[in-house]
């Protein structure tokens, strides 16, 4: 059992032992979103960084081939980690706890209230643990994650292998683990001090839930003591068309437009949502360099609209892809949600080439790990962050495979082999390695029945 | 090596021998879309049909248990095999052949000269048969599909134990098999006489391709040859916005008016696609009780717009599902897109309340063997045809599990663990035991090798 502790990080040891070095050779890899896929490739890594990529013509022999790792890449692709910008993981528990309702019914009758019952640190714990099994069956290697109790989520990505910007929630009502909203400051700098440069995979930051759920005082205040830290700052922003009249802002600002007033916007903000910006919020978020998040099966799924992601990538709005949570996605695949990113805005603009399988292969990879201030991950290159996945091309609906379009357009998270996180193998062979996912799916189980659920 | 001929079958055994009964239990049964999940259910069949259902309390000893075949689907769901209600099989082999394209450019610059150069008998029964595997592996039983040298598709349906409406294509220009347009009416009566009656699993069908590329008079002749035949009538329509534009018909008038008119609405009709309807086409297809199926992710990806769905269903329009061909979506896993339908509909009328889970369900099962003319296929219910999957439940991304609305939110074709059709085996532990698909792969592979894509 795990202690439960919100402000000390437990770095435990993962089951498995991390190998010197990985040599991973004959596949075909793809380095970057919009580069040609190499042929009989081959890639290394020594510690939790990519030392070399070549292609068979210049197979190294592993120096120390006692410490080295040989994977045979036969009839797989070998691809950068996916990046997902946003979740809150530990929603876990809700999934399917109420589909097919209405934002405010949603949250309001159904998911407030359970998270105000059933969320504690135990919750959290186990179920960002199922989460993070989730995303690396998936092929996910880094989340950014906002919930309450982070510092159970962050353990729970140290303990399952996971890289994570973890980030704790401020909201101006009782919260999980913050029943005085008048100390949500305090035990937001409390997790900062915990987690900040204690584990090379976490990255600790602030989430402030929204500019309806927070004044303007809890904004400015939770964005300067990010600014202070420098840590990233997550905000979700423009989710619905209502939002504009339940901001606590003067009447007829938008609620983007609320944030830059409130000097929020810079590039160590990360918007997220965006479905509803006016052509001087697209402006704004653009000139401040501000990240944005956008989560297209959860805007279908919960019906608040389709965030317009060409005009803004057009303007050189930095863009990236999330999830949400599981309660209203209800999956945390990427491969789905890079599909949806690109068909909805094809139909968004009735122009079939917009938001092309590149493009949304690079806002789950590239854009994402720029966006959250991890610069070195999301593509293949020497020095990077040994975060892989080898894909089993060899199956029917991957048949013929001409180029990486694939990825986007037919591939499954189901079609990820195997994963490595910062230079450790995590899964192989789609077993996980680094933790005991049945008895996390167990404990996840007996959280949930006791849940009662909005239908049979 | 398989004979080609389009006139006559060939129904060759498959390799595994069918047991003469079934038994699976210990498992959670979906009997019907709407109806609630029974715990500890089983299942038994006998030749092809499903003969009995109950819980645990009252599971039979197998009469003859040297014949039956016992499954114990501890942690599986069993759930009636799913129905794609359209599909282009043999276009699997120009998957990701042009992606990011305008529908007119892909159709006129990619697809149409590729067909015209590569389809032939041997290619439309290898990609046939691939397009049967991954349907088989993302949890397809049936499928409607329509193409050229349907004969060979229909031949690959038997060989790999699918279940299949088999549509011959009609179209003014000349063809692949059909070189002289004049003989397509022709061409489609033989097939209807190769077919009819010949194959348990093959209903024979006519596929005209649609209103701007067939005249009137073609329509109605093959309209009235499948009357004759009692053979069901697919055509494509009101797919695009402009197709209003390019109709052989009468200015003003829509591409469902001019159906219409030609007298080619009726139950035994189904129209496919259905993007653009006015209220006035809305109208006419809930009075003529015509078909309609849509493709969602054929609509976005090919940016022709989304269908009015909910609109069609409170009229009382019956309305399917499929995943139209492999060269526009570009995968054939209906779990994508019932989830597609649904969310889509949520955004496309701003209603989360839209198009429920179940709903989705319901088009892809009972609505889509209904509309094609299959009525014992789509539920578990004793007489109904033993289509059937098992799902392995047991996974991270299903986990908790509340109700069969994930099936919809988070569930994948790689969920699908067995599958038996028409009371045969023909996956088990994700292994096809059919047929063999590494060389239907290979085949393929071979003949990809030889096109050259719109992009590397």
């Amino acid at each position: 059992m795990p202690l439960f502790l919100t402000t000390s990080p437990l770095p435990l040891a993962m089951p498995n032992t991390m190998p010197d070095s990985i040599l991973i050779h004959n596949c075909t890899l793809l380095t970057a979103p919009d580069t040609p896929l190499l042929a009989n490739g081959w890639l290394r890594t020594q510690g939790g960084t990519i030392t070399a990529i070549g292609s068979a013509a210049n197979l190294p022999q592993p120096e120390n081939p006692e410490a080295t790792t040989i994977i045979d890449g036969q009839g797989k692709l070998l691809a950068p980690g996916l990046i997902n910008g946003h979740n809150h993981c530990a929603m876990t528990l809700f999934r399917g706890l109420a589909d097919d309702l209405e934002l405010a019914t949603w949250l309001g009758e159904h998911i407030f209230p359970a998270e105000a019952r059933y969320v504690n640190q135990e919750m959290v714990y186990h179920c960002s643990k199922l989460a993070a099994a989730e995303m690396i069956l998936s092929g996910t290697t880094t989340v950014a994650d906002g919930y309450f109790f982070e510092g159970q989520a962050a353990q729970a990505f140290v303990d399952t292998g996971m890289r994570a910007v973890a980030a704790q929630g401020i909201i101006d009502f009782p919260a999980p683990g913050v029943p005085d909203p008048s100390r949500n400051l305090e035990t937001v700098a409390q997790f900062l001090d915990a987690w900040q440069g204690k584990h090379p995979r976490i990255t600790p930051a602030i989430f402030a839930h929204s500019p309806y759920t927070c004044s303007a005082r809890t904004l400015q205040r939770a964005k300067e003591l990010a600014t202070t830290r420098q840590a990233p700052f997550f905000i979700h922003v423009a989710e619905s068309r209502q939002e504009q009249g339940m901001i606590r802002a003067p009447q007829g600002t938008s609620p983007i437009r609320h944030l830059a007033a409130l000097g929020l916007l810079d590039p160590r903000t990360i918007c997220i949502h965006c479905v509803w910006p006016d052509d001087e919020d697209l402006d704004l978020l653009a000139r401040s360099e501000a990240g944005v998040v956008v989560c297209p099966q959860s805007h279908l799924k919960l019906a608040s609209g389709m965030a317009p992601v060409s005009a803004m990538i057009e303007r050189g709005i930095r863009v990236g892809l999330g999830t949400d949570g599981s309660a209203s996605n209800n999956g945390l695949d990427m491969f789905k949600e890079m599909a949806l990113l690109s068909k909805i805005q094809k139909v968004y603009t009735l122009d079939a080439t917009a938001l092309s399988a590149r493009q949304a292969l690079r806002c789950a990879t590239v854009s994402n790990g720029a966006l959250l201030g991890l610069g070195n991950i999301g593509q293949l290159l020497p020095g990077y962050k040994a975060d892989l996945i080898l894909l089993d091309m060899r199956q029917p609906h991957l048949t013929p495979c001409s180029n990486q379009d694939l990825l986007v357009y037919a591939a499954n998270g189901a079609d990820v082999h195997t994963v490595i996180i910062d230079g450790r193998m995590v899964m192989r062979d789609r077993k996980i390695l680094s933790f005991d996912v049945q008895a996390t799916m167990q404990e996840v189980r007996k959280l949930a029945s006791t849940i009662s659920r909005h239908r049979e």
